[in-house]
């Protein structure tokens, strides 16, 4: 998606150590205008898919699957990060690693929010090492839903993230994918 | 707003301790169509007063707040409850004790995007104890914004948190107030 590129090539940081700051549009602040444009690009990749239920992960997801969701006319729900009170009943669960944060995390949704008449697509902001994605495949998969794919935002198309869930059969679209990035060079797309 | 109160009433669940429970469409699964509605309504509220952000903190006021900005035309930022590795540089922080999870924590915004330049319409889920507002609105102080005023989805009114946020000047805008609950009785609004 060449407005996402474009975006990208012009208000992303490249850090060192493979960080690539977005928080001006993507994931601090939230350019609304801009998610939904992104949202009517996923509504067009996979329309025909009869998509019933989008799922994301908090927080910086949330925005731009709502943006998606009002599209396919659907509703979100949001994995959560950790158990709370207000949560009861039963859950699915999985476990994600996080390499940007260094630590490992449980997420959670409600079985009453994810049963095997929903058709899928999950949605988030990054797709790097692939953990929070397969987490939310996992899921997808223990609650017999159908999952229809996913719909990323920035894929780090570098690190083994995307090929190690497409070699799953999961149908992956990333609206920008980076082939290598640097402080130097800054970021080259595929 | 009507729709919002009736949709309480119809898929709110009230639990012993105070607890509302309506993760089946605002705070776990999201109901987009019901966000939109909301942030017209806000739109209404506070027409004329040329909002250029709106504040909100993860997760659960994300999506609200991302429906409400569409209407205004505005990026959304939101609070961030933790440092992550991602955000470097300066930062607005304030303190936020939590009734809910039963644990006190900071919240964090980047000064980049929160500047004496912004005209603020903080979105949040709820307002009970308003320490979550409290503490947003203690950002928008120090970074010298001017606060328009806090649009808020569902009020605790038998809590003291609206009432004490109102006494600081502060324009609130409750969508349902809720008077009274309790399980035996149900739920009635102000």
């Amino acid at each position: 998606m060449i407005l996402l590129e474009e975006r990208v090539r012009r208000d992303g940081i490249v850090r060192e150590g493979g960080v690539l700051k977005v928080d001006s549009f993507l994931n601090h602040q939230m350019d609304i205008r801009l998610f939904e444009e992104m949202g009517k690009e996923f509504a067009r990749l996979f329309a025909g898919e009869n998509v019933n239920k989008i799922l994301t992960i908090e927080a910086s997801g949330i925005g731009i699957a709502c943006l998606a969701a009002r599209e396919f006319g659907c509703p979100v729900v949001f994995a959560k990060k950790s158990r709370t009170i207000n949560i009861a009943g039963d859950v699915w669960t999985s476990r994600v690693e996080s390499f940007t944060h260094g630590r490992t995390y449980d997420i959670i949704v409600s079985k009453d929010y994810l049963t095997e008449k929903d058709r899928v697509l999950i949605i988030d902001d990054f797709l790097a090492m692939g953990s929070a994605l397969s987490g939310l495949i996992t899921l997808v998969e223990d609650a017999s839903a159908t999952l229809v794919g996913a719909g990323i935002a920035i894929e780090k198309a570098f690190q083994p993230g995307g090929d190690m869930i497409r070699s799953r059969g999961v149908r992956v679209e990333s609206l920008a994918r980076i082939k290598s990035m640097s402080v130097e060079n800054g970021i080259e797309f595929c």
